[in-house]
């Protein structure tokens, strides 16, 4: 199968409908993004990437980095991160309180906006933020060898001002007592995490681990067991993309994470990783060419999970 | 891999737990049922049939016959079938009659009850409701090449019987006009299909075509196309077992739908159909042992779709 | 004060805005009416009645027959009814669900739909449904001292016919266990007492009880006991308009219970009983100009029980 | 009517009662309170006092608060307040972010918690907080004519330590754009009014403009109009006591304002304001004894609003 002909394919079949879809505006940094831009990246174990259009520029990940974040605290906490936060898709929209009231304060998911707050608190851990956020950091850096990534810090501060929905779930889960840092520090590591710049490359081989059993094979790198990959795989698949996750696993059948930024990461275990990005998005928040460029390279690969 | 000494070593494991769970007693022909029956089924495309344990007693299926309305109905009506029916995990109890406010009549996905009345009322469709029943059991029959399976009565009229919340929910999508025949004559049809009675054998035989791109590898019938067979598939993972949807892709790993008489039908894609029985369930409604058995196998085969 | 004159005045400022506000279309029979009808009917305790416009010509009072079914129903059970139907505003619009699921079937007082369904199957008891449906019509028929009031069959058959969702509110108060009479014989109960048919003078006449301790101060027919009168008369400020119960209490100040017919029946304890009737309603499902009216006649009056 | 006797009688008839109910534990300071404090006053418009118990005591006024906060904020801004929070009961725990959500982060009402934080953010308006806050005490001062009137700093101290629902609330409504001032600034004075420490006979004579069109009968101050006057009380009649409001008008019949320090204030137009305290709260989070005061007196004097 010759994946950089696919790849290839799939972005210059889709490059007329760049622009499509809504880019998201509700800060100003992610509003000037050019609509026109369109990425993908593809991640295999030997090493090899299969890149097309943008594929080399940053952009801000945003929910994307909710994977590694979880990553990390798993590998700190083990299963007791469980006890503060759910594994069920929410059918609720991403940011919503409803679910947080009728559950204690318990998010559904590390996926959502209000589980990402509890995994980030867990990452922090007893630590200081900017010691957490250097650990994601420094992984990210490894294993896509890039010593240039880096967190916008224009996004963070915009992401701070415009966060008062966030605040919000964070107190409330903290008047039940679910935090264990003070809300502003918390609040200061997740508004960090989200305002991740990495491209499509960068993103394609930090999350290469996912496709196989949680070792990178290009680098070796053991960030997480093999059962625990297997759970963050199937926690992307029923959670990744805010109230659309069913949809996404019905038309793409890969395991993926969205941000509003316009990025997808997917995961297709045994077989490779791909990040895409194109900013405009669709109904559901999720990126709607990178949506389509997805469900196109299922279709060519005959690589869906579901047969 | 000897998938005969795996599922006969699964099975051995949990033998001596037995009875755990809470067999479900909403209806006396179920609250009935002997506890400690366990069954196994795993059948291979070569025909070939796995079994440890009671594989040969019908069973009532319950909700797991909601798999195989769903497919008659997509092939009657195709996609027009998800005007009236989402394809979203449902983040709210089975039976919930809040989500159906909030979305105008519009059930979240086929597998809650709501949604199965939709695809029956789509099963029916301009048929009188004895004629569409005829059709699922003719279908069951011939790929589990037996005719003995059958509607339990004594199960139907009791589910009737004891069916005024479902009524209460079909008449709710009725005021919203997104049912097309008449309440009564739907319900009658749905209580049908929950009754069906079938052994494990039968499940997993009957299942089969969902492991293989839509069509029966051992008889050869395509019941459904390639694309439409992965769709259901994905609905069965995220949808799949009502409120614990998300657990069971987490430890389990397979694409599966439980019903409350203890039985599950999991698909493994281009691998296996496998079906387990045991009637105690566990806290979200999924039979407690069947659901071990499972995460077993998975164990054991390394075939888990995550990885 | 010369109440003749304060009812002509009130008619004649309001009188050039008939038609405003929005006829309810969910039956024919409903949606036939002439927006323009506009009537008014004021009754005092010496016996006397203060009439303006169309205050002699019968219109369906619907949700107004909510008040007298739950003063025959609390004489056959006394408080005991209060442990199937609670005393609270609800929050949510008249016919909503939700809430009914968050209180395991108990609705939330006697004046949402599903409240009334259950003061129904109290009045019914252990009778045949004609029989206490005749009760309802002798108590309005000896109060009103008009044995022309009627139950108009046309509107009672629109109401069965457009009636699914009370059916699923019914049906889901039957799956707690909260209903004692069947589903549908309470249903045949409950759209009868809402196609009752009062001109304003009839309405006048039959509530006056309410405002005078629950003796009808010109019959001197005891209905409910001066304790129990005061009850209803709280359930109607708290909860008589649905979802603007709030608003109805800030802008007029009066008891009051309205129907999607344009009947409104005021309360105004120690003063009078009010009847207004005008189609057209407003945001909230009460009549627009009903509602002026009697705000115009609190501002006159200075009778608002607020001071 | 010897309304001393009346208010000895009540006292003596519930005295041994004393201690029942569940005082307030979520701060220190209340759980503190010796839960056998029991006091009542009755003003009336000639001046007179009619007291028992502990009258003379202080106590932390708590959400009693809230009704001085929203006269002065309709002072300030007439009814363009209601822009920016409802006048409807809200049939959730006075706490709930469910239904700010739904409805855009508007709060239903001036009186539950989320309501009285937009209040707040009126009565400080473009001013220092603190001048707010000095507002609010002169006007509570000059009408109980006691300049001894004080805010508990220790209460406000703990209300902010345990304060994360409430900061929760207003991030959330600051995230819809409903507030006006920064979230800090607006809480700091919602945590002051909360911890206003008065007696029963601070408060009841505080609160007897209300019971005479707005304006003070002792002091001749006019604190708000007839009219606004009316609806101040209707809101209190309709959203006074939490998710209780309907229990408290069916049982008592006054106009009254609960709060968890276990203080009310009831108001009966044209008669007279009482203020009772008991810390021991009902089910409902309203004084148990003080409920049952309040019942006793509207029985004794036959002052119920509803006949």
């Amino acid at each position: 199968m010759d994946l950089q002909a696919i790849v290839d394919e799939v972005w210059n079949e889709l490059a007329e409908r760049r622009g499509a879809g809504q880019v998201a505006d509700y800060i100003p940094a992610l509003a000037r993004v050019d609509p026109a831009r369109f990425g993908i990246a593809l991640a295999t174990p030997d090493g090899a990437l299969h890149c097309a259009g943008d594929a080399r520029d940053p952009f801000s990940i945003q929910s994307i980095s909710k994977v590694f974040v979880l990553a990390l605290a798993l590998g700190r906490h083990g299963p007791k991160l469980f006890e503060r936060v759910g594994r069920e898709p929410s059918g609720d929209p991403f940011n919503s309180i409803v679910q947080l009231e009728r559950d204690q304060g318990i998010p559904r998911n590390p996926f959502i906006n209000a589980g990402a707050i509890v995994t980030t608190d867990h990452l922090i851990d007893d630590r200081p933020v900017e010691q957490a956020i250097a650990e994601l950091l420094a992984l990210l850096r490894k294993m896509a060898r890039d010593e240039g990534i880096m967190i916008d810090r224009e996004v963070a501060r915009s992401e701070s001002i415009a966060g008062d929905r966030n605040r919000s779930l964070a107190y409330f889960m903290a008047s039940f007592g679910v935090l264990t840092n003070k809300v502003p520090d918390i609040l200061d590591g997740y508004f960090q995490q989200c305002a991740l710049a990495l491209s499509c490359r960068n993103l394609a081989e930090a999350g290469l681990f996912l496709a196989f059993d949680g070792t990178d094979p290009v680098t070796g790198e053991v960030v997480v067991s093999s059962e625990r990959c297997r759970r963050i795989n199937a926690l992307m698949l029923t959670c990744g993309h805010y109230d659309n996750s069913g949809e996404f696993a019905y038309e793409v059948g890969f395991c993926g994470k969205s941000g509003v930024g316009g990025g997808i990461l997917a995961v297709v275990p045994n077989r490779a990783s791909i990040a895409v990005w194109s900013p405009g998005l669709g109904a559901g928040g999720t990126s709607l060419l990178g949506s389509l460029a997805l469900k196109a390279i299922a279709g060519k690969t005959g690589w869906s999970i579901f047969g």
